[in-house]
């Protein structure tokens, strides 16, 4: 009896350790479209907590949530992990206004942005100028800027491919916009929203004074596409026209919150650390789908996966839920210095933070030996359509993890349609397709099973296909 | 005066015409991002006209829009081609329901599948058996049928990575199962939607009596898969419940229609013949944004791309924006009989109908020779993220114009979504992005570009990438 035990335990194990690579990325993809849990966790994060700034209340029930959610996954350790976040309020909700030459007033929508000072009570009214960049502003100079609202309205371009790219572009505009023009006295800053659509949502995101001292900030909003057109065409007509909004945000003091942290020790090598994440904190104005709760629940259910296909890493992995990427990023720094005060060795760090699209494949930040390593794997990726293996960045979270030795990388789904949902209130549950998201599930777990099998050593990427 | 004229024109000749490959691309896909046609056109088909059945005033509507918009265009000809369509019509809108074992009332959504006769003015109501497939309907027999209601509810198979993969392992359920049903003498066929989702959108679709008599012939509907879902559950509880439904659709006579062509005549090979198409008919229930207007869009702003883009063609290219491609294709017979007729050489033809989502690349279906040709094209996709280039099928429109030299293609979009939307009420243009749309466009220009400069003789094929 109990060597007919001792049998099937043999035999399930060499069924499940004789697959073929092949094989096994088949059974992770099938398993994440026909039995994920993304989808699921997706909607509970969305629809039941919702937008989760960091230091809201919804960002605690969303640390309990996570956390409950990997115990019920029976990892070997699930933990908090403290780290103090900034806690910044919206106020009530924003208004604005401009008067046109006919003196008829024209309601546009905005959003403060995420840093940004209050107007007065009773809102600032003030001539516009309006700029593309911040050359343009040195050129003016503060005759001409002065008690001004200045309207930062360079638009994405809209010939590039990769809609991050566009963004890079143009997000100085918001993040550095007050800073800038509070050098030549503005009274305020309204800038075009980060969107290449033509819409009325206004899309928020963080924005810094720099060391700017307190009594020169200057409130700072972003304005919807729709209207950046409306008030850039009705200057043309009447440069004198008037702007007015007010907003009630606010800079609270620092409060304590987490990153929630679900661990498998590896079975090998269990000081080898890889990790998957994405951030569970999220603007405030959607409910944070695509920005990042795609990423939190396609990471936690990269360790389901690799569970109910039955593979246990032999590097000890864990899922990241990170805190505070959105306005600080102090969950990511907290999670890199642990790891270098614990002299924990991570070896491999993917992140998804690009929205819960089709994937396309992956951006690696590494040395060109590691990349070698990678590329060897990417043929293998092919059936699902996974074409995208290129150096590059990674993700913000697991940044400063990077050294000499790693393997940092970022999901990178289809860019086209992430812009029109960033940061604004329609970043909702309905804008996310479920087998898009799980298919960005099984790459992520897929190339996790390929980094923990083949490991880094150049030395053994020839073996990766052979298999 | 004349010498400098001359130089001018030299210069600007040269100017284009030694740009390089990649620089033509460049253009083409800046063009299509920054100044394209194709969704403001997608626009009006959409929400000034609407759904555009075959035989329908919509569909003489969209024939009338299409010509006059190629006019605009200043090609050197546009005329329609004149074909005989069905013209069916759904009458008024569906209802049903079933009843539980404890007597409670169930609606759900179900639609008339196009081409089905309707029930009687009092609708039918009976009890449902239900099916996954053909062989199990042989298997239960007449004494089991007789009488019932067929219910198909075979669902798309999830784990495939291509959807349209998945659609055709289901689709011959909705096409005959009224036929293969009414053997056994059953009253009716109801069909789960051709769906990955679970919705509340029925999918309508054609569907086909073959040989069946008159008198023979059923009632079929399509059901919502949420609705199918709930009716399997019930059955389980209750295989006696009944099932109502009523449906008042009906095929009228034949109706004359037009495909509608606009041409540029090739400037060295006017005898060689590419075209570019879409289908120009819909269903009714939505207004065909994605099937098949994008594509419809798509087609007409490649030549329009390449005159922006100062490209002229050496061989003639036509847009056909085909006739009935969903319930008859007549349009694509009718076009192939009439290049036979008259002797024309059509030597590419790529035509767009799997939705206006972002672009994968092509599927070729061609010599292996010509297929060598085309793969030399690839590497200059690599910044548009066109990374597939398979052979396989084309498209229902351009199949009838195959022959052994010739290259036909279908532009393949990311899929995921493609079946959330196909024939039902969703299927509108806000469910279409602008810049996916634009890329698909830019992506069929370029091949036809490229198409255009090397054609297909393989000797020729190494200067693609040298030049």
């Amino acid at each position: 009896m109990k060597n007919i035990l001792l049998l099937i335990i043999l035999t399930f194990t060499s069924m499940v350790f004789s697959q073929t690579d092949e094989e096994v990325l088949k059974t992770i993809y099938t398993q994440s479209l026909t039995n994920g849990k993304a989808y699921e966790w997706l909607d509970h994060l969305s629809n039941t907590i919702g937008g989760r700034l960091s230091g809201s209340e919804n960002a605690e029930k969303a640390v309990a949530w996570g956390k409950t959610e990997l115990e019920n996954l029976g990892l070997d350790n699930v933990w908090l992990q403290e780290v103090m976040v900034p806690k910044w309020i919206r106020g009530e909700k924003e208004s604005a206004y401009f008067i046109t030459g006919s003196g008829t007033s024209v309601p546009v929508a905005i959003c403060a942005l995420g840093g940004s000072i209050a107007t007065s009570n009773s809102g600032l009214k003030a001539k516009v100028i309006e700029v593309q960049n911040f050359e343009e502003l040195s050129t003016l100079g503060k005759d001409a800027i002065k008690g001004k609202i200045v309207f930062f309205n360079r638009p994405m371009q809209a010939d590039l491919i990769t809609t991050f790219s566009a963004y890079g572009g143009c997000v100085n505009q918001r993040y550095a916009g007050a800073m800038e023009a509070a050098k030549f006295e503005a009274a305020g800053v309204i800038v075009r929203s980060m969107n290449l659509r033509l819409d009325d949502f206004p899309h928020t995101g963080s924005m810094s004074y720099g060391d700017l001292p307190n009594d020169q900030r200057i409130p700072s909003a972003a304005i919807s596409t729709i209207a950046a057109e409306k008030l850039s065409e009705a200057l043309k007509n009447d440069t004198n026209l008037e702007f007015f909004f007010k907003q009630s945000c606010e800079q609270l003091a620092d409060v304590k919150s987490y990153n929630v942290i679900g661990e498998i020790t590896g079975s090998e090598f269990p000081n080898e650390y890889m990790i998957v994440g994405g951030h569970l904190d999220s603007w405030d104005l959607g409910d944070g789908s695509h920005d990042d709760g795609a990423g939190v629940v396609q990471s936690m259910d990269v360790l389901r996966l690799l569970k109910e296909s039955g593979i246990t890493p032999k590097r000890s992995l864990r899922v990241v839920l990170f805190m505070n990427e959105e306005n600080g990023l102090r969950g990511g720094n907290k999670y890199a210095e642990e790891a270098k005060k614990n002299k924990e060795t991570h070896v491999f760090a993917p992140e998804s933070d690009s929205g819960g699209f089709t994937p396309g494949g992956f951006s690696f930040d590494c040395s060109d030996a590691n990349f070698e390593q990678v590329l060897s794997w990417k043929a293998l990726f092919k059936p699902y359509l996974i074409h995208y293996f290129e150096k590059g960045g990674s993700g913000a979270d697991v940044g400063p993890l990077k050294n000499d030795s790693n393997v940092l990388a970022g999901l990178r789904p289809d860019s086209q349609r992430y812009f029109d949902y960033h940061h604004a209130s329609n970043d909702t549950f309905d804008a996310v397709n479920k087998r898009e998201l799980e298919l960005g599930a099984a790459t992520m777990t897929s190339l996790v099973y390929l980094f923990d099998k083949y490991g880094t050593n150049p030395l053994t990427s020839s073996k990766a296909l052979k298999n």
